[in-house]
C-alpha cells in the first residue's frame, strides 16, 4: 500500500460535489486504504484566508494574473498542510479540483496562457502531479443550467458572474488538457444520470488501484 | 519625456528608506518630470491584504513557496494599480524593492532557486523590468546592527526573526544578481555616510535621465 493522489475536475455544474458524495461511501466499503477527501483550501488557515481574498465579490479590481498567483499560493499551502502528509502516510487522497482547474480557468478562459499558468503551478506543486484525474465532462450550457437550478443551496460568488462564453472556453480547455494527458486523465460523460457517472468514476478508481 | 521605472534594492538595514527620503526632494527640485515614489503594497487594497497575510507573525506554518507566490501576487496588483498607470502617463516611478528582492530573499536565502522565483515573477510582471536599479550594498552584520538600532521606530515583523546567516545569503545573492545585470543595476556602497550614498544615487539617476 502506498499513497495515491486522485483529482476530480470539470466545468461548473459538472456535478463534482454530488459525485464525490456518493463515491466516497462506495470506496470506503470496498477498499482497505484510508481515504482523505479534500478540496482547496481544505482546512488550511492560510489557504482559507487566500481563498476569501479571491472569492470576495468586492475585489472587482483584481487582476487576472494576481488571481492566478493567489490560486497557486493557496494550492501550495493546502498541498503542504493536507495532501502531502496524507500521501506520506499511504492514504488515498481525493481532491476536488487541482492544477487543471487553473489551466482551464485562468490559463485558457481568462487568456493568461495555459503554458504560463502551468509554470507557476509547477512551482506551487514542486512538480507533483496526480496519479489519476477524473474529468467530468459537460457542455457549458448544461453545466450553467444545473448551477442556476442549485442557486438556493450554493453561495453566489464572483466567478459565477462570468458568461456562457467563459464557461465554453473552460470546457474546451479541459477537453484539450484531457487529450494531452491520456495517461493520467480519464474523461467521463457527466451529462449521464448521476448513478451512472458515479459508477464509472468508481470503476475507474478501482481499476487504477489494481495497477 | 516618457515613463521611467527605477527600483531601489538592498539587504535589510542598507538604508533604503532614509536614502529615498533625502533623494526625493533633490530630484523634485532639479527635474521637470513628475515623480511617483512607491513601495509594495503601495495603496492597493488587495496588495495590502496580501501583505498582511505574509507579514503576520502568527503565520509560522507558511510554506516558503506559498510566501514567494504571495509576494508575486501582491507585486502584480501593485504594478497594475499604481506603477503601470504612472509609467503610461510619463511619470518617473521610484519603487522601494521589486523583483530582485524576491530573487535574493525567496530564491537564494530561502533556497527556492533564483531561476524558479524569477519565472513566477516574470509571470507577475509580464516581463516588465526596471529601467534602472540602485543596489545599496551593505555587509549583513552592518545591516543587522542598523536594524537593531532602529528597533524602536520600526515594526518588528516575521522576517526580522531570521538569522545573520540568512541575511548573508541575501547579500551574496544581490551581489550575484548585480554582476549578472550590469546594464540595469548600479551598485552603491551603502556603508558610506548617508549624504554620500544619497549623492551617488542622485547622480546615477540624473545620468540615466540624460540618456
Amino acid at each position: 500500500m502506498k499513497g495515491i493522489f486522485i483529482t476530480i475536475e470539470g466545468p461548473d455544474g459538472a456535478g463534482k460535489t454530488s459525485v464525490i458524495k456518493q463515491l466516497l461511501p462506495m470506496l470506503e466499503e470496498t477498499i482497505q486504504q484510508e481515504i482523505v477527501a479534500t478540496r482547496e483550501p481544505g482546512g488550511s488557515r492560510i489557504a482559507e484566508e487566500i481563498r476569501e481574498l479571491i472569492l470576495n465579490p468586492e475585489n472587482t479590481e483584481m487582476d487576472a494574473r494576481t488571481e492566478a498567483l493567489l490560486y497557486a499560493a493557496g494550492r501550495r499551502q493546502h498541498l503542504v498542510e493536507k495532501i502531502l502528509p496524507a500521501l506520506e502516510t499511504d492514504k488515498l487522497v481525493i481532491c476536488d479540483r487541482f492544477v487543471d482547474s487553473s489551466l482551464a480557468y485562468q490559463g485558457a478562459a481568462r487568456g493568461l496562457g495555459v503554458h504560463e499558468v502551468a509554470e507557476i503551478n509547477q512551482f506551487a506543486t514542486d512538480n507533483l502531479s496526480p496519479d489519476l484525474t477524473l474529468y467530468l465532462d459537460i457542455e457549458a450550457h448544461l453545466g450553467l443550467e444545473r448551477i442556476n437550478q442549485n442557486k438556493k443551496t450554493r453561495q453566489f460568488d464572483r466567478l459565477d458572474q462570468e458568461t456562457l462564453e467563459f464557461h465554453e472556453k473552460v470546457r474546451s480547455a479541459y477537453l484539450e488538457i484531457a487529450k494531452n494527458h491520456v495517461e493520467r486523465i480519464v474523461q467521463i460523460d457527466a451529462s449521464q444520470e448521476l448513478g451512472t457517472v458515479v459508477e464509472q468514476c468508481y470503476q475507474t478508481i478501482i481499476k487504477r488501484l489494481k495497477k
